[in-house]
């Protein structure tokens, strides 16, 4: 399989999906519709909800139904985007090489921008209790995309980032932030995908873990490539996390422990995915490319 | 029946109910739960939790699956204040005679409060799935509940408010923006305890559309107290709608207007709600109390 031109067809179909369910840009609201449009269309790896349709797969999971959760997570994931880069949070001006929110539409839309993403996340998730009313799961889909976004998932993760700018962390507190803030995101992403498909409890916590040491790889990964890469690849200015005075793994453990834990957390993840015993040969790969990207 | 003494009553064990769903002040990320906490801590008349849960007894609902939707409406209701309250959006440092969240924890944390209370309204009415998991109506009122709050409701109306600022609106901009900023989430709280009892189709709709009413009249006294109303009585500065420039109900057609305005959408409320004849006293009472309120 050629990831690279795989990967380009599959984001394509999901943009397709998802651009179904963003709102049309009318009526008196229409600025703030036009500036969730315009995180949501900006780009980006469309990694949630490609993990979310690929586990979904893995568990037989073949109607429509995962298409609302599909565009509600990418949505969520954009809203966080959108928030942590207005002036009183990181101030970023640029992401994905593109004018982020606030930048374009003022602060004040910037916030309630990131606000009308995460309610019409809601809003749409809930459309599948529409499309498939007798899938019994589906309560409990909602309530992890919910739960995972929160104050005991992404908010929570935030919240600790924030307060710990310009403070030496521990490894403890680290591993809190990237648990909380990256990986519960991940988590959400393949939990529903497993649960809509009516995966059993033992293969959902298979699955939880699975994605949260993807997420953890993935964010070491992150930190790697903010002090590596340059402003044309990544779409975004480098050394963001030495300016915001952040402790990253790379600053706490040096780079080479941090490509190391990468290539550790991600055969781990590999190794407990295959002990489902079940064929994705598109996720298997996706997840050993996500340690070699280079943006 | 006293309505004051009965309210006070009410609202007691309203704020009973609520505590029980807010978070434990503890983790790591405990500035962001201490900041919701005092957010929803902070007082106020828990309209919207009151009307969901007398218009769920007014169609015979008699469980606890309200409770978990009454919290979140009230999480709903307490985001939507703290973003508003930030210094990009009405930049108001008091409210009900309390320092507003950001004043309190720093802006960061206003906009992290906001959004963990968001995310925590969802994931709070989501535990009704499991209480209730035989109940064919909460996908549905999970529906209402997110569609109210965003960008075809509360979310849509804060939207126009806010780029209405220092700008002349006429009369159906300032209709759109009353209803989608302030109906809406009564709309939401009437509706909702209506279709988690059982209402049918025809009763929903007489429900929208008195709560569509008493929104409107809730408004309009709300801009008549913001002229008439002192600092000790309101709990927050009066002018504020002078101070931001803002159109009002009663800028546009004078306080005589706007008082008979009120009484005529209250009188029209009672009317249709009689229509449906059920019985609830109190919320009847409720009602017209609340063209006679004085903060």
């Amino acid at each position: 399989m050629e990831i690279k031109s795989e990967l380009e067809k599959r984001i394509s179909e999901i943009e397709t999906i998802i651009e179904q369910y963003l709102p049309r840009e009318e009526g008196y609201q229409k600025t703030v519709l036009r500036a969730m449009n315009y995180s949501v269309r900006a780009g980006g790896k469309r990694l949630r909800p490609m993990l979310m349709q690929e586990t979904y797969k893995l568990f037989g999971g073949n109607s429509k139904v995962i298409e609302p959760f599909m565009a509600a997570i990418e949505m969520i994931h954009t809203y966080s985007l959108v928030h942590d880069d207005l002036p009183a949070m990181d101030n970023d001006l640029y992401r994905r090489g593109k004018k982020t929110t606030h930048a374009v539409f003022g602060e004040a839309m910037g916030i309630l921008a990131g606000d009308g993403l995460l309610n019409f996340a809601y809003e749409t998730a809930a459309k599948s209790f529409f499309l498939e009313p007798e899938n019994p799961n589906t309560g409990k889909a909602f309530s992890v995309l919910a739960g995972k976004a929160g104050i005991y998932g992404m908010v929570g993760g935030q919240t600790v980032d924030v307060e710990s700018e310009g403070r030496e962390v521990d490894e403890e507190k680290l591993s809190f932030i990237y648990r909380f803030k990256t990986s519960a995101l991940l988590e959400s992403s393949m939990l529903v995908g497993a649960i809509l498909a009516g995966a059993d409890e033992g293969q959902q916590e298979v699955i939880e873990s699975v994605a949260g040491l993807v997420g953890m790889a993935f964010q070491i990964q992150d930190d790697i490539l903010d002090e590596t890469s340059t402003l044309e690849v990544l779409g975004k200015p480098i050394g963001s996390d030495k300016k915001n005075h952040k402790s990253t793994y790379v600053s706490l453990f040096g780079m080479e422990a941090s490509r190391q834990e990468v290539e550790r957390l991600t055969l781990q993840a590999m190794e407990e995915l295959k002990s489902l015993s079940l064929e994705n040969e598109f996720l298997s790969e996706l997840l050993l490319y996500l340690i070699h990207r280079e943006k």
